[in-house]
């Protein structure tokens, strides 16, 4: 008897991070993080945290888990608080693991300072080994370890000079939430790989999130998205803004595809509508004749509502999913192959059978359990399935934080579209053609998004000779 | 700092139940009982158990919580063991809470008996009384402790002809899987108002399930319904049948409603064509003009999808619901209204601004909950709202194991459709007709269905004038 | 890697029984039922139980564990509570334990009614097979169960005729706390196996406690030992007694050679006094010329001192015994024979180098820790070990609440003094005689105790003839 | 209802540290740390923790609660693993406790490295600030992660020298255990405050332990203590000693008198022969005419049989602990002074009654628990009550690793002996007179121990003028 991994069939990001500022005495700065943490869920199961303080004394508290089991018993909170930082993290099973939650929380001769930071450096390395050559320890495994040591190490007058040198000296991909005993500062790095929004209540509350559905669950109003190369400073004098490098908008374009929540705005552009054309695309791509649209729930439903408009076949639900499934389920003695994707998704045998379908799903990273959901329509009686993935074939590994794993396990990597088609089963297979997605994202510009793991043009130049260098668990390899 | 109930806006059905009988040596009887109560988790989310047998020995695990939670660290296993019986229930947070987990496990005369019960007894009170009036002690506040205790007080001879006796004594909803140290037995009670089935793998596995979903989830093929008013006593002989009382099928129309997973096929008719016909009824009933089609996610998908296939009009989504709520959170310090539903749903601003909107929804039970849901949309800019239940008004108590508290907290019972239009505070409001109810359940015949909630014609003639005796919460009630 | 039972060479009692009554304005009849427990948790550390009732309601909270474990985070507690009654056990672990937890609370014809055992009853078996008979089912495997139908079952007017009837018709050891909504009812059997006394705080606050110890942890004053055939039954016209069968007192003599707490009096003998004349009757039994008295502590602390003072040799410190070590610790991977004994015991070389040392301990069961401690101190330089058992040899198994387990087990019924030392290995070992603990106990006469575990006066005539049939285990047993 | 704090009336030691390097293919490194740190569990109770390594992989597994607790479901175990430490830790219940708990684990430039210490820095404050002061952050609040900052810091070439700078920079209290991916490295201050010593089980396996007990528990052999000054080096070279300061030992006395186990040697003289002389020089200091000696158990054990041997008065028990009281119970909500004191001891009435009593404690603290047990010793019957210290009044602060927290709790830095004396009730009052004390330390010569807690005379200058820099909160401090 032993433990499956039920989800792990999708890409993993790395983070989502939160921030509140606030001197009204109706605010409660570590109960609206907690539900801001909740709404950022989808960006990180694995632990959670939130720091506070109350202008004297910090606190973090950090557990392994959703939220709601990590602040089961309660949700952190001090007299007098005034700001709190938050951060859910997708994270690693590795030894350390309740080590490598954050928010990071260190003295430093500037005082305290905490840090959440969701993203991935690709000179953390290099730093790291700079700064231990001149005498620094490491305590985890994580990057954002880095940034705390190079501001501490910092020679500049002020944190926000501090700060604004230690990014700087980093490359990669980062939103950072950090809290001094009196300021909450916000930054994002200068490709802007990831989202970072600023909102407000009022005029005394301040809000930094991820994602703008952050923004919403506390009821607040969304002023702005953060600038790359920005660094928003919110104190008692409200908020300032610096430019701490020039901009160059290369926003992650799988957040659009597949990582925010569809309600979410980012950087100008909705989620939702993002995705709805990513479908109206595939139907204009694909023009099949098929008796209706089904969608792999829930990451393939907004593309699948946009196919079915663009298409005027019916959308209707061929797939449950069981809501009920944990992150892991005992695998029963019974040897029993698919065992996790039949607990996990089950045909409507009386919505498929007989019908040719056309079926979405945003990515295909293995290809496994595609495999199995189409054997299991075909079970269910399905006479076409007819596969539509709302991006790119994925044929480039990701160094800006999400977990690609090693190339080889990319199926689009290794094998042609037919091949993936028979692989899986499918009686046809598209994939959402590089044109195509750059239309559905034509409000941001093109040239603003990253789209380097379609089409390997990475947007910081790759120093590094061995891959090795950019695998998150380059801290922990084992010595040779 | 107090918790809250996330869920709690929809009638709470009572149960799920699983049996498995196997002399098969790859069979693994307990894990594919939990493996079934897994599919059946959304009948029951507040306990779970599962009972196995080698021929010998009889062993039960039962606990608080999730599937996932209570058989966290393992799966009951016993060696040789070859038959078992599963239970999920939605249970009242009262004192005795884990004694009143299932399955219940006894010892009496003719050895041990397990028995798992989904269901509602309108009789319990008076045997209880003539039970206890002969010295019978009950140390729960259940149901089903009745069963067990007509079975061992019955004098008939085989445990068949004790069950039928017992069964024969009681009225009320009720579906069992029982087991005893050789046999697995199910019934049905003979109006049939909850689901039970019979499948199969190869010919020496047998199962039974509330629904035919936890068939698929162990590739189990499909037998057949378990009769109203029919026991099925499987053994080393085989299936056999035995009718014990007249049937007169009144199977409720909630599990088709709402209840049932929608990949489940309820005597005969399935879940998912039920629902995609009262949205198809309920578009040619409205023949509204709108913009779009959207659901309440998840159980307003289906219909939904028939409403927008009837009307062409587009279905898209505009609500997201968030998958990592627990089933209680942590109310933070800041009083915030609506702060439960935001966090589990929330608008996708562009999909509905400026929109005409159709809304699907099952049921309305309270009202609270849509009345939010409406003002989250037009704060999301939504033109117009139409909203749509594919069910008719609830106005009478159930008594046969739904959870409708007192009759006074359903807002139909007491506002007319259009107060209650006024008090959600949309557009209009229409609500599934009851004849057109009945003409999506026409497969089914439709006479066979029990429609109490909406007509008051219960089925069984309710003798007690006193609407405590029906109450759940009866065997827990303070002296006077 | 697996994990290892540290405690386990003693005899293992059954239980403690506890029981509050107050008017009282000021008193907490819970929270004085807790601190009850704590002081009884010598009497049964694996399960723990409270039941308290207001008049009207009546709840139980039961757990796994001792009784800091059990209430952790909150002892039970209900407005206007004026009864309670408390359990603690020694239980097997097996595979329905926390269902065999007590107090058992159940429903009858004359309402609620919860009861605590201390005890072990010789014809349970035959009475359980009786109720069975006539259709009574049983939940749990305990002799607990068997009072409660008894008393259900009873056609007496009065809970206090029903209670002595059901009382008449049981044989075995037992002393009980009983709750009604109105009364707090105390028994003991005719032969008064095992103790229970009575005190009382001010005018209106009645206590029952297995041990005075109960009674001093809340501060109240003893008033007298129950009657061995006496019941007294507490309620707002204060405390009555009723003699339900002729008394013939047969106290386990083993409460005061190791069960009891030295600081309970029991029957009017302290159990201090009695285990400090049995060092002392040793030590004129033996006439040892050694160079100082040492303890297996706990256990042998108290005779060791009688011993050093009737004998003038010196009471020093020889083995400590590691306060820190829960009930069972993992294996370590590398097997090391006498683990669990060393990490629990370890000698004191200073004290014992080069020395003659008697050592008194209070009993043996299987020899083997003894041997170990013996090994221990030879390696700790000891010259002479001559062991002294301030007991006579356990050669026949006990029927009345004591886990005897198999009389295999037991090395005094297999092999003599002679071989038993060389077993152990000492230079010498010595028994406390029949007579000589005869003579400790003479205070209460020397009939009035049961010896038979060291020379098989059962005090009951044993009608089984298979000794299965009193062993606990029987109601789990498996079919042949 | 709230908890209370159980234990406290006595001082806090911090720590026990425990390493074992093994070439053996037997030997289980970690699960033999194991086993010592449960012997060590008097020397810290509040986290636990356990570093391994099999020479390129290191990791650490840490957590709040006894060792039983923190490894409650497994030992740590690596394949190959050869060296391990482990921590055993009092600490401070405050806002970041995880973050605190040892062996503490970093990389530097030099590798991972581990750390387990046992004592207190006085000089923590002016190294942190000028650690900080050139950027380095710090993640704990406790001392010793200046010990690996220090050595990441230092330009030396080997680690041995590395570590030996860094303690000539140190001052104050600590004994380390130390662990690179191929040494395993004990140091201890040149004072010598806390006691070290080395053991070997074969010629392949070495042990460092705080007390030669966690020898003993292993089946080690005793092979010499580490010297005050003296590092030792342990790889496959086998032991090199290093000695890195002039050693002038000033061993804290508190050990032989309260801290250590009585089983232990500390650098040449066994505990258990200390606390018999104290027992000894008391009563030849006092010389009262009593009935009986009774101890305050177990701490007053050893002096207490020691006092009975000298005076010739028996020694018995008047006092009974309660072995099974957690560290802290929930208080009822009846308020009862005294509950707690009540919960852990109670007075034997038979043994004291009417009686002369000399009673044997090892040193009073605030005086509240002292005076409690004489008065519990009155209610039970004694006439006289003589009470004896095992040490003389404690006046001065600790800064050397004991919770003496502030000076004025001290109740003999306030009040004379008769005050005192008056203040606990006793009939008289004695504390060992300091040269009585070094009487019985003049095995190790008198100079060579700290009794700076009873005169003042500390071994290292003091030269921060505030008593606050020396508050082991003091990285915890709100800014002003």
């Amino acid at each position: 008897m032993y433990s499956v991994e039920v989800e792990g069939n999708k890409w993993k990001e790395e983070c989502g991070v939160y921030g509140v500022y606030s001197r009204s005495a109706e605010a409660d700065v570590s109960g609206m993080t907690y539900l801001g943490l909740y709404a950022l869920q989808h960006r990180g199961q694995e632990s959670a945290g939130i720091a506070i303080t109350d202008g004297a004394w910090m606190d973090v508290t950090r557990g392994m888990g959703l939220v709601n089991e990590v602040f089961r018993h309660q949700v952190p909170h001090m007299d007098n608080q005034y700001i709190a930082i938050g951060h859910v993290r997708y994270s690693t099973t590795g030894s350390s693991m309740l080590a490598n939650t954050q928010p990071l929380m260190v003295n430093y001769s500037g005082g305290k300072i905490s840090l959440a930071h969701n993203g991935n450096l690709t000179n953390a390395t290099e730093i790291r080994r700079e700064l231990e050559e001149t005498g620094t320890i490491f305590q985890t495994t994580i990057d954002s370890e880095v940034f705390v040591n190079l501001i501490a190490r910092s020679r500049k007058a002020t944190v926000e000079e501090k700060i604004s040198e230690s990014l700087n000296k980093i490359e990669g991909a980062y939103c950072l939430t950090i809290m001094t005993e009196n300021k909450l500062i916000g930054a994002r790095d200068p490709q802007g790989f990831r989202p970072l929004c600023l909102g407000k209540i009022g005029d005394d509350t301040w809000i930094l999130s991820s994602e703008s559905c952050g923004l919403d669950v506390v009821g607040a109003e969304f002023v702005r998205d953060i600038e790359p190369g920005e660094m928003v400073v919110i104190d008692d004098d409200g908020v300032k803004s610096y430019k701490f490098a020039e901009p160059k908008l290369n926003m992650c374009v799988f957040e659009y595809i597949y990582f925010a929540r569809p309600d979410s705005v980012l950087d100008g552009l909705s989620v939702h509508e993002a995705r709805f054309e990513m479908g109206r695309v595939l139907a204009r791509e694909t023009n099949y004749k098929a008796d209706i649209v089904i969608s792999v729930p829930d990451s393939g439903n907004t593309a699948a509502s946009g196919y079915a408009y663009e298409s005027g076949i019916p959308y209707v639900e061929g797939l449950v999913k069981n809501r009920y499934i944990g992150r892991t389920f005992i695998q029963p003695t019974q040897k029993k192959r698919d065992t996790a994707v039949k607990l996990k998704l089950n045909a409507i045998s009386s919505a498929v059978q007989g019908k040719s379908v056309v079926m979405i799903d945003d990515s295909i990273v293995r290809g496994t359990t595609s495999g199995k959901i189409v054997r299991m329509l075909r079970n269910a009686g399905a006479r076409e399935i007819h596969m539509c993935i709302s991006s790119p074939p994925i044929v480039y590994p990701c160094y800006y934080g999400i977990d690609t794993s090693v190339r080889k396990e990319l199926i689009a990597a290794t094998k042609s579209v037919e091949e993936i088609c028979e692989y899986i089963g499918a009686d046809s297979l598209h994939f959402l053609s590089l044109d195509g997605l750059k239309h559905c994202m034509r409000k941001l510009g093109p040239d603003h998004m990253c789209y380097a793991c379609f089409d390997g043009g990475y947007p910081i130049e790759q120093k590094s000779a061995s891959p090795a260098e950019h695998d998150k668990y380059v801290f922990e390899q084992r010595k040779k």
